[in-house]
């Protein structure tokens, strides 16, 4: 990638030297520790794959235990733009087109949700929860907990609008979000824990297995 | 629990000492292994624990990692034994209270399979699935996918008997095994796989989401 023309076509500053050697860092901890886990990882081996020293590695992010944590909560980011977007995002949708709206929506969740690298995450994220229990609640509360939240927001708008059958207690909303996640999801991230080299779903796949979950959803949901 | 009174009454032979010792020992590495990992845990402590010789463990298991295979791969009994009975468990239930009798059985496969020592187990297997592939691969054959199959094939017999709408080929009894499946223990699986000091669900509370679980799944399948 030439940074050079990404600067001159955004107008924002260049990556220093140091933003450069921090993403060279994150990259190879993230690496090391999805391969490894966390006891097996050590900081000389991340620094010698980062081509950086290891009083770089410490200056930066402190300890092998300080670095995991930031690879861990950075790694929730993706969760937290999903998640954001999720409750308004069939506000302009018909009625009637609110089924193929759920379909599109399952699919693109089944496809993130599945992909092997946000499953090996939460595989290392669960192998660790013993030794970090607060570090992997953390966790859970801002990647699966806060798409629930964000899922059960959108089925209680739905509710309130007559499209689907939600009452009105919160308790409803999240009951049909989680109806709605496990249905779509739940297969493939069951594999994906235990199933290792397991590869990303293809694409008939994906739509077959999130249109066949709308369909049990709306099933008993839709009004 | 006084083992002369169990040899009187059912007639079979007394355990042996070495019968006693290999349990103490199977016990204090389950202990160990589902505290500490396996990285962290030592033949040593384990004898230690179980007040055994370092040579016995050894001699009775082999290494750390057959013993960690023979503790994993022995805890998919009950898995074995619950996906046995299923299949044929509802061919003498009258068509009328076939509803009922899922929800009994929902409520039976949840409560199951939200016992903590049950999602440690599950924790650590898929903690050490990048360094055990196979073994994990293994454990998922012979529980989760042993059970899934057991599902669908009860299915595939409700729906032969016109009771559920499930029709003919293995895909869609697999497909109809997994909505029930995930829509019954899917939230409790993934939170106890990242909350770690979750409690067993109350009955209460087991009852209440095993029976919505039902509804979603008869709204969608019942004929």
């Amino acid at each position: 990638m030439n940074e050079g023309v990404i600067v001159r076509i955004d107008g924002v500053a260049a990556p220093t030297a140091t933003d450069r050697k921090r993403a060279a860092i994150v990259e190879a901890a993230t690496h090391r520790f999805l391969r490894q886990g966390y006891d097996a990882t050590r900081i000389d081996q991340i620094a010698a794959d980062a081509s950086a020293s290891k009083q770089t590695v410490y200056n930066q992010f402190g300890d092998k235990e300080a670095l995991f944590r930031q690879i861990v909560l950075g790694a929730t980011a993706t969760a937290e733009t999903f998640a954001a977007a999720l409750p308004a995002s069939l506000d302009d949708v018909p009625d009637a087109e609110v089924p193929d709206a759920l379909r599109t929506l399952a699919r693109r969740y089944l496809a993130t949700t599945a992909a092997p690298p946000v499953l090996a995450l939460r595989r290392l994220v669960i192998g660790e929860a013993t030794r970090f229990p607060e570090l992997a609640a953390t966790y859970h509360e801002r990647a699966p907990a806060l798409v629930m939240a964000a899922f059960a927001e959108l089925f209680a708008r739905l509710g309130a609008r007559g499209v689907l059958r939600v009452q009105d207690p919160a308790e409803a909303a999240h009951e049909a979000a989680q109806h709605f996640a496990f249905l779509v999801v739940g297969p493939a991230i069951d594999r994906g824990m235990l199933i290792v080299d397991v590869a990303a779903p293809d694409e008939a796949s994906v739509r077959r297995t999130a249109d066949r979950a709308v369909e049990v959803f709306l099933a008993a949901y839709r009004l």
